[in-house]
């Protein structure tokens, strides 16, 4: 697989195809497991995952401390070493810290952070415009927003495309899998600004939105399945419709399996211990639901 | 266009293609207007609807009494005249007059009933199955299940399961607009009984669930704009998929316009009126959005 | 147990107290069984019940038949004749149809009507206002507001402040469970038209609201145990609050044994059964939960 | 006003009262104003107030590093110095973190920790009592939930009754605003386990609550106008219901106008300002409502 892109050309690259957010493995002790971490890295990016996303949901970002969720981009970065992009996530407790993170991630050589929509407190549009302009005033890297009503204050139409108008804020991952809600995105945002790259964040419509006109997908199943999403991305790009549509199938099984496991996201690291890597207990009580046992 | 089928096929034919749910022309007194629906009906007919759809959401059917809608579908079945298949909306108030409401369309001639799930009342998946199988063991036409979860009990998958191993239901209007729900659909029953009809019921959702491997749809849209919806349906299954995808934008934004121009359905019976008809008061305190006025 | 009025004063009276919806027994065809109903109603009203509510949620009214919904508020106005007031459910398929009930019903010698919001369809705030203003300008008897966002749509706080600002418009029946929101109609629409009624709906709210100043409820559990119902109105209304409390909570006990008997409203039938009367099978595909058979 | 208790008691006093979640003052770098801050606890506690609540979700706590949090409960416990007890909010990042603040709020002095249910992501039932059973086992401080459904994981009333019978989990605070859901946990939990205290956290509730058995409040409102809080409280338990009923609607008014004035909690330091004291700009892009302006 050619996933990997000229060293020099890895800053400004466009944010297109798979990027993987993946978990965390942790020792006994509940630590980070570097080693383990790396050579998991390495994996996903020999099976063919377009670029890295460190501290994602499915990385359990919540339940590290900064200093951990630091750690986890530098080691991103450097496995990663300029030959697939890295969107590290960078949403800290506020928005200085936040701004902080920028800073340094940029240091590290990531290609853009992602920033998740304010969260525990639903904010209003106005304010979520504020904060997301805000932290891309002061950012000296790329920003993407990050739409996940699920957990977080949704985004609206009318202020993404506020945003997309900040040249430093270049792109979105929506996990809201709202389908009208992306379509408009690619009919008003896409339409208008055709380097604002939009990614899916749900599984279920990762092909179909590929062939209405979105740029990539940043899915937890490329954690435990990259040859199988990437698959996916390239045949629907060829226009090969009913190839891609049986992997689509088997990648959505695969997805529910992993899913109504348990207690996002242990399902999805027992589907990294199936591919041989020892993820380790998680840092949430997640409980493994009884059929799974 | 080429939407007719030879009349003597038309009661087993597949249910397929574009199935126009459609508003109800009223007189002044707030009367159905019988010649202005007539002259609607073959409008729709010659700009290439597959199929009408008397008694839907768009019909207002919960407005009207059960004699006016027999009535519809009585007219719809006249009009049509075997040219293209009826799929008429029977829910009635309780199972009895349902069964009631299956055998009158039954006589006047229409391909299948649409039966939404029960409103009002939120029931268990259990008494929705029995709903629906009491009504289907019963019935002598076949019966399609509508699943519309803003306004009526949420159908499952295990349930529509069940449902579909009933010979005499042949099919699902999902007007759910859940991506994930729909592919599931297609993944497990469609899979084991490819005769069963998957139509879309959410305009965003058509040509992507098109690619995927639904049927077709029943789109509110249709009524104003049938050859537009007509055109990404055939441009959609012949591979077509660039000019699909700017069509399919078009009608998401007339959707959109009509969706929001106030209370529903008053956008697609303005759409109507644009479109050379009166269709006259709707039977509900539909109030027109202020920007619309 | 003193709850009957002198029959002159019966027309105007204020709407408060413990008013019963109840279900209608049915013969084993299916069809209403008169003699039981009216057996069951003198049993309510010799048992303490204020008020009598035919068509409302509890009586399934939307599994009749407008010709079946009439006959119970006949039989209802003939059993009470002017001992006990009837608030009659009257919400039909449209405002004609509605229009037409308030008139029967008014011939009949009910108090006042219940007119469930529009449901179905969810209508913006203008439209349900219009709906119940045109109802209220036509109608020869007293209106009250039914919300039960549940089920219809939701009724907002101006919408009932101006509505209430129509003379024909009496009182709400407010089955939200929404404490704030109830709160709110006392502190709004109660404190500038006192003589406004606002009734519970939502048995956990029955005793804190009468506290805080409502004027009674309409309380499907009053069917089952109407002196139980009627004794915490009684001890409420005197300022004896430990004796209310307890027996309080055993109203929630007995109503959650029978909303989580099944589908709505089979465990109050059985709790009818129980009381002695023969309820017959319910119009509805209830399934009973499988730990209470 | 007498809230104050012998020192030697508030390590065990029982969980009673108007507990007051506070704004943090921040000063014109956006650094907690340690002096603004000790002058407004002790202002709060001259009025009234039964206890402090430091790392409430009023107080903006997601918004703070973990070293600031352990600042704020600090400087409450020295304010309160004994007088009144301290209930300190103590969610970390994960277990290992939220465990180790309960051993440093035990050392500062603080009578319990208040717990916030798991947060962003929506964990299952058998997870969240993992998750307090776990922090419950290893704290050295008495331990409350805090059930807030619109932020966090809901907690449902099965879970509580299992954590209740842990001995150092000694009651909730309950900011759901679900009638009925307070009332069972006074039914089940409170009727087996009379120490266990149960804590409004919803305004409209808080009076109509008291009169049916909690313990208290933990009230925002309470942090613009103890005085006020406390004299519902007062009046409410000597059973003075006429008097407290006033102040109560008093109450919501007051809740209302600052609930509506933007971004939460912004009107709540809106509210603080106006009583003479500077809360500072928030740590949260919060923006007020133009009408407030």
């Amino acid at each position: 697989l050619n996933n990997t892109i000229p060293e020099t050309d890895v800053v400004k690259s466009p944010i297109r195809g798979i990027f993987v957010p993946f978990v965390i493995p942790l020792d006994n002790a509940g630590q980070i497991n570097e080693g383990e971490l790396r050579r998991y890295l390495e994996w996903l990016i020999a099976h063919g995952v377009h670029g890295l996303y460190p501290n994602g949901s499915t990385g359990e970002f919540t339940r590290f401390t900064p200093e951990e969720r630091q750690r986890v981009v530098k080691i991103s970065c450097e496995v990663a070493n300029g030959r697939v992009p890295v969107l590290a996530g960078a949403a800290e407790a506020n928005i200085r810290e936040t701004i902080r993170a920028c800073e340094i991630y940029h240091d590290y050589g990531a290609r853009a952070v992602a920033i998740v929509s304010p969260f525990y407190y639903r904010l209003s549009a106005p304010a979520v415009y504020e904060y997301y302009r805000t932290i891309a005033d002061a950012s000296p890297i790329d920003v993407t927003l990050y739409n996940i009503p699920m957990f977080a204050t949704p985004l609206d139409l009318p202020t993404i495309q506020r945003l997309a108008e900040h040249e430093r804020i270049v792109g979105i991952k929506d996990s809201s899998g709202d389908f009208a809600f992306a379509l408009g995105l690619l009919d008003t945002v896409k339409r208008t600004r055709p380097d604002f790259s939009v990614l899916a964040g749900w599984e279920p419509t990762l092909m179909p939105l590929l062939l209405m006109g979105i740029d990539g997908g940043t899915h937890a199943t490329a954690g435990v399945a990259p040859d199988l999403t990437r698959q996916i991305y390239d045949l629907t790009m060829a226009g090969e419709i009913d190839a891609a549509r049986n992997l689509h199938f088997q990648l959505l099984r695969l997805f529910d399996a992993m899913l109504f496991a348990g207690d996002f996201p242990i399902g999805f690291r027992i589907g990294v211990e199936l591919r041989g890597f020892n993820p380790g207990p998680s840092r949430q009580p997640c409980v493994v639901a009884p059929e799974v046992k």
